[in-house]
């Protein structure tokens, strides 16, 4: 189960923030059930040694670098789930990637909603531990919508039980939701119970391209105005040139914006939700518009803007924003991030969860060119200082990780560390999970 | 803003638990600003004087219940409210009442979903406290899901925010939801910020009688097998016939059980949902069913319904249950309480939230009977650890206040427990916050 082979830690050592300032681990543990996770952090826990809980390091926010002399427990064989289609409840071990939790309710006809870009690849345990959204979100909310009940390993060793299966339950203080969101922090998760729906309704989906960003924030109001969309998401010009480049779909590379916005509605109600939205799009000043009920066809309007991250890291080294506002602040946001960008010379792409104000400027930079990447550091704290002047937030779904972790204070103030310190403190008295991230 | 007129503090010493062991307060305090709740508790922490928060006092588990030598600390002057409806939020003081929130988001045509039976007298403050359900919950959530942000003054008299108008905020730990639920054990809640929908589409309401509780058991799982109904409600024979004595509505006071059953699908799909609802109560052997999509007729069903406690609590005293289990065992449960009121020999009515398995037995009994309270007590512990033993909560949505505390250790276990006392201990060293409430 202990590995300590330098070539394998070496695999594990960073998460797609790619942190340059990774540690080297003492060693890497891949435990196959909870009661090893609890012999694991029960020694670490006697020993002081500090353990940073890993799941497929998808990670934006440096939540899973390894730190030196630390224990990597990777959750990755831990993959077990039973689905419950009369509760519609699934009970799940960590490890089991997000997409393959929700291929085995589809089986049984149910949906589990949560579906950051990342769903392939990401674990059901890191959504929990970041609070992950994704797609769906402005709809259907994020995971912490979908966390019924969970077991937990704490710093000690000793595994708690908390929630269950039940939609309702106000037995005690509600610590299941303290859990998530805590990106390792306060305990390792070792199995969520999770709410599932019926599944989702066909959708249909609009595809809207703008000819100024100015134009397509006025779309992205003027349809959260009227409706819930059961998805709307923006790709900016940079993002959408470096997905044609791989993709080559035929994606308008001369336009400044692109909305994928999607309806849910029961019936021909989807289609009458699309044309509203299609409505709003063509009043805004899109240059094309238009409406399709072609599940494939909208299926890949959506995977052409999941695909923007890696498409945009294929052109060089990124620094991922992931700032949200209060949605009238958005175009302030964007104009703002626009100025910071050329202020520090360096070039930014946005996409964004917009139906949310859920914003993830790209920092495109040249490792090898140290000016450039000092100024691309310094655009990263504007940002997100920037977030903050409009009552904002440094990250909607990826978490604050290590990356972020000195801009916490700023948006929360020291009354939130204070406290976020005493909680942290109590159930974790030596520090030894995750130190470094977030506090 | 102190007041020790004992005959003032007669009125505050209970909420609708009657609890008889309620103490007598040194004083009651109605600040109407967060700094004047701020002073009270900074005064009572040098002091180390109790406080017990209370917003409308219609709490059931004796949360609010005076102590000994407290402070009562009541929000019902703090009744500000301002809506957003382009953000679609509404920040709130605390003592605003339910109802007063829901007319005020009406107005700018939307909608604040959670609605407890209560939500005509109590505050959106205890709502918050206890993470209330009520009869939508079952395809809307509870308390939680609508808050996205708090004020709340901790037991030092710290002033902190947390979270705000952002429908995604992964900064730092998730402590806006654990303050949700902490029945005043960790803070006062001064203010929130609530998450809004568009106003709800026109139900279509189901109604049904059955001859037995096995065969409305039975319409309520295939009901929530089929489709994710917006109410799904159940009252036994005495409660149907004591909302009979009082309202007068022609209810069937031979059923041994009513369903009430909504739809809000958009347009008419409501109806088709409505009909596949009424098709499963007919199967499972209904005496009666009819679908109404006449508003005013299907208030009057749900009205009728949230009248059940009232209409029992003028039979006499009750003691009110609110156990939850996972919904394929509705039927265990309500035949275990069966077998309860049979063996002690006690008047057991039970009304549910059906649809999300949360149900109200209550247990009718007379206090100048010492036996037989006596019995109704010993019933009112079975009951919960029957709930317990099927995998289910002592408490749905009423909080565990003082009334259930000692049933508390039997469901989480004593490792929860240390845990929570680890928490409460951090935020409250002094233990002045609702001294006695849950831990
Ligand atoms: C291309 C791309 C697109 C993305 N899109 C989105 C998106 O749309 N929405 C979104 O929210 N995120 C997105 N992400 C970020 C990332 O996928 C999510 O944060 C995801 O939830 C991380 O899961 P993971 O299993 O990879 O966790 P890891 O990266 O392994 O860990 C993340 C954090 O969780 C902790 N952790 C992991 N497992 C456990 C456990 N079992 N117990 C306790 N702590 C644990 C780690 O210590 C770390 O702090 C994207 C990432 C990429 C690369
Ligand atoms: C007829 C009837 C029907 C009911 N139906 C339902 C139902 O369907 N669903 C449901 O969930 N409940 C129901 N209830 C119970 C009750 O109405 C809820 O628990 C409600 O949320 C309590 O609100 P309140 O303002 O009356 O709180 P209170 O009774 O005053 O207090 C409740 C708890 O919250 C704490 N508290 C109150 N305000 C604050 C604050 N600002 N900060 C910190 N702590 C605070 C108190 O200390 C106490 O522990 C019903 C009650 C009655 C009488």
């Amino acid at each position: 189960m202990v590995v300590t082979d330098p070539d394998v830690l070496g695999g594990y050592r960073q998460d797609r923030a790619f942190d340059p300032d990774a540690g080297t681990a003492l060693a890497l543990v891949r435990p196959t059930a909870t009661e090893q996770v609890a012999a694991v952090v029960t020694w670490a826990h006697e020993h002081r040694v500090p353990v940073v809980p890993r799941g497929a390091g998808t990670g934006l926010s440096g939540g899973a670098t390894a730190q030196d002399g630390a224990l990597l427990l990777s959750t990755e064989r831990m993959r077990a789930i039973t689905v419950d289609p009369v509760t519609r409840t699934a009970v799940v071990q960590p490890g089991l990637l997000n997409a393959e939790v929700k291929r085995a309710v589809a089986e049984q006809g149910l949906w589990y909603p949560p579906d950051p870009s990342s769903f392939e690849i990401c674990s059901i345990g890191g959504n929990a531990a970041t609070n992950a959204g994704g797609l769906c979100c402005v709809k259907y909310g994020v995971t912490t919508d979908y966390v019924l009940g969970m077991e937990v390993v704490l710093a000690d060793g000793t595994v708690v039980r908390l929630g269950g299966p039940r939609l309702k339950d106000s037995a005690g203080l509600s610590l299941t939701k303290l859990f998530v969101g805590s990106e390792g922090t306060l305990g390792v998760i070792t199995e969520l119970t999770l709410r599932l729906l019926p599944a989702q309704p066909p959708q249909s989906t609009v595809v809207a391209t703008f000819p100024t960003m100015t134009a397509a924030t006025e779309a992205i109001l003027a349809i959260t105005g009227a409706l819930r969309p059961s998805m709307l998401e923006f790709m900016d010009s940079v993002s959408i040139n470096a997905v044609e480049d791989e993709l080559r779909m035929g994606l308008d590379r001369n336009a400044a914006g692109l909305l994928v916005a999607r309806s849910d509605a029961p019936g021909e109600h989807a289609g009458h939700e699309a044309d509203i939205m299609l409505a709003a799009c063509e009043k805004a000043g899109a240059t094309e518009a238009f409406r399709t009920d072609d599940p494939e066809e909208g299926e890949a309007f959506c995977a052409a803007r999941r695909f923007a991250i890696p498409a945009l890291e294929r052109k060089g080294p990124l620094l991922l924003e992931d700032v949200g506002v209060p949605l009238p602040r958005l175009g302030d946001l964007i104009t703002g991030i626009a100025d910071i960008a050329e202020r520090r010379q360096v070039l930014v792409s946005v996409i964004a969860h917009a139906g949310d104000g859920n914003t993830h400027p790209l920092i495109v930079h040249d490792p090898n060119n140290a000016d450039e990447t000092a100024r691309a550091h310094l655009a990263f704290g504007e940002i997100m200082a920037l977030a903050i002047g409009l009552g904002g937030t440094i990250t909607g779904e990826h978490g604050v990780g290590r990356l972020k972790k000195a801009w916490l204070p700023d948006q929360v103030g020291p009354e939130v560390m204070a406290l976020t310190r005493r909680i942290k403190d109590a159930l974790d008295p030596y520090g030894i999970l995750n130190p470094g991230a977030v506090v």
